[in-house]
């Protein structure tokens, strides 16, 4: 049986971006169904600046109550040592760092350059004390500076292989196209071999089961999405949400490929999401249209 | 440079199952935008009964109108000998007939078996006077009953392939997932070889790109799809929404596969139907984002 990894990135990728807070009960609660729904690995929060963005305020203590998940990886994601720190404090298991492939993209979004970030990055995997990964952010395409050289995401993507225990491409403005994304990953292999793990969509033109299929069709296995479509990035307009984990699975489920996740559990979870943010936009067509006559999972 | 044609489907497909009415001359208005943003076959009514479908009642006005149109292919579709002749007499260039491969889902739309409606197309085919494809419809799962034995969609199709000049498969309500696309289509041509042309999915799991990319990977070059994402089938709750042409048609082109289409005026084609039926809900996610920066089409 053919098995993919879901990485639920809602409850950091999602809420950063949301235009409405939730409160900690309500992430640790909705966490908890996700890690019940059969979710291994969830990204809970980052540890940025809390004034720059208050919807993170409160991660350390949700990847406090996350620890106590039995059997879940739980990861926070950081921009620098400063985030990293505090994130071995709370205990994360794992922690992303997001390399953005694009000069202007990293310039704007962590004042660096993609070389000064990946050495940060290098400082903070000499530390240790936890997993680290390195997403190559805006490795598809950027707002800012438009097309984004392959020769570049190769290159980030190499150097972070060096300390990384894995390395992630992230579509982070939505502008990546299936033979694109077949195209990248083939050619990103082809230098890093299986130190390239993760792929991270966007779907805001609508293009995100279907780079996710392209990947998949690639040989990557780890998925990032986030439930009901949440998130995006503040700093690159037009980047809203992620791919939807709800229709994700699915589309795995449906093809035999599982997930180890149970959709009915999956819209439980997602209960609890509309029920805290209600006025917050979400998407998913598989919990609206339900799961077809006579449906039957992967696993 | 590799190619495809999309079928613009909206105005009979979509319309045909809105909740509001468009008037006639707002659908020849869209229609024109449509041909004028590269369509080059689109399916502009149906003819079914009148007082069963009030939406379709000046389908014969709008094919009249859509004949003017140079390099236009004007399609309509048609339920049985009766629509045949009135599709004939308003001129349509091609007359498409859904049939199903569910038996439940057969004798509750058009009231007669999978077998009944191979033999009323065949009566149609006959007379001749306009191409005919064969759309099995339902042909990746019913909601009435469930699973669709390959087998049957299978030989319905061998069937049709007799006589009509085209055939294609068509998911009518949204159950279709990317392998059992390339499985299903790989099938059904190495029955029919290349009669099997063209592939109608819906989004209603909204995995209708990614099977529109499992079946080109699959050899289709024949697209139907639905501005807005209009469109499902009144006789299959839950069907709501064809893929949607601006994704659609955006991802072709991301990927370097010609369509033909501009996608600027395929927006402006848009805003005539969301200015025609403002309350309508539409889809798609290409107009609201915009296309990428430093976006270059295929063609």
């Amino acid at each position: 049986m053919p098995r993919v990894h879901v990485c639920e990135v809602g409850p950091r990728d999602g809420l950063q971006n949301a235009r409405h807070l939730m409160s900690t009960e309500a992430k640790k609660a909705w966490i908890s169904a996700l890690a019940a729904a059969g979710l291994r690995e969830i990204e809970v929060g980052s540890f940025v600046p809390p004034k720059l963005i208050p919807a993170m305020a409160d991660t350390a203590e949700v990847v406090r109550h996350s620890l106590q998940i039995q059997g879940l990886k739980v990861v926070a994601l950081a921009p620098n040592l400063k985030g990293f720190q505090r994130a071995l404090e709370a205990g994360a298991h794992k922690v992303t760092f997001p390399v953005s492939a694009s000069r202007a993209h990293s310039e704007s979004n962590v004042r660096m350059t993609p070389e000064q970030m990946v050495e940060e990055v290098r400082k903070c995997a000499r530390l240790g004390g936890a997993q680290i990964e390195g997403a190559v952010s805006t490795a598809f395409g950027c707002t800012m500076q438009g097309v984004v050289p392959e020769d570049e995401v190769v290159r980030i993507a190499a150097s972070l292989a060096e300390f990384c225990d894995a390395v992630a491409l992230a579509d982070t403005v939505g502008y990546a196209n299936p033979a694109q994304v077949k195209r990248l990953f083939r050619l990103v292999r082809s230098q890093i071999g299986s130190k390239l793990e993760g792929a991270h969509f966007h779907n805001t033109r609508g293009l995100g089961l279907a780079n996710a299929l392209a990947a998949y069709e690639e040989g990557v296995r780890n998925f990032d999405s986030s439930m009901g479509g949440l998130g995006g990035c503040p700093f690159a307009p037009g980047a809203s949400g992620n791919v939807i984990t709800e229709d994700l699975v699915f589309m795995f489920e449906s093809m035999g490929v599982s997930t180890g996740i149970d959709l009915e559990k999956l819209f439980q979870a997602r209960k609890i999401l509309t029920e805290a943010i209600p006025e917050e936009p979400v998407y998913g067509h598989t919990p609206l249209a339900g799961l077809p006559k006579g449906f039957r999972a992967a696993a």
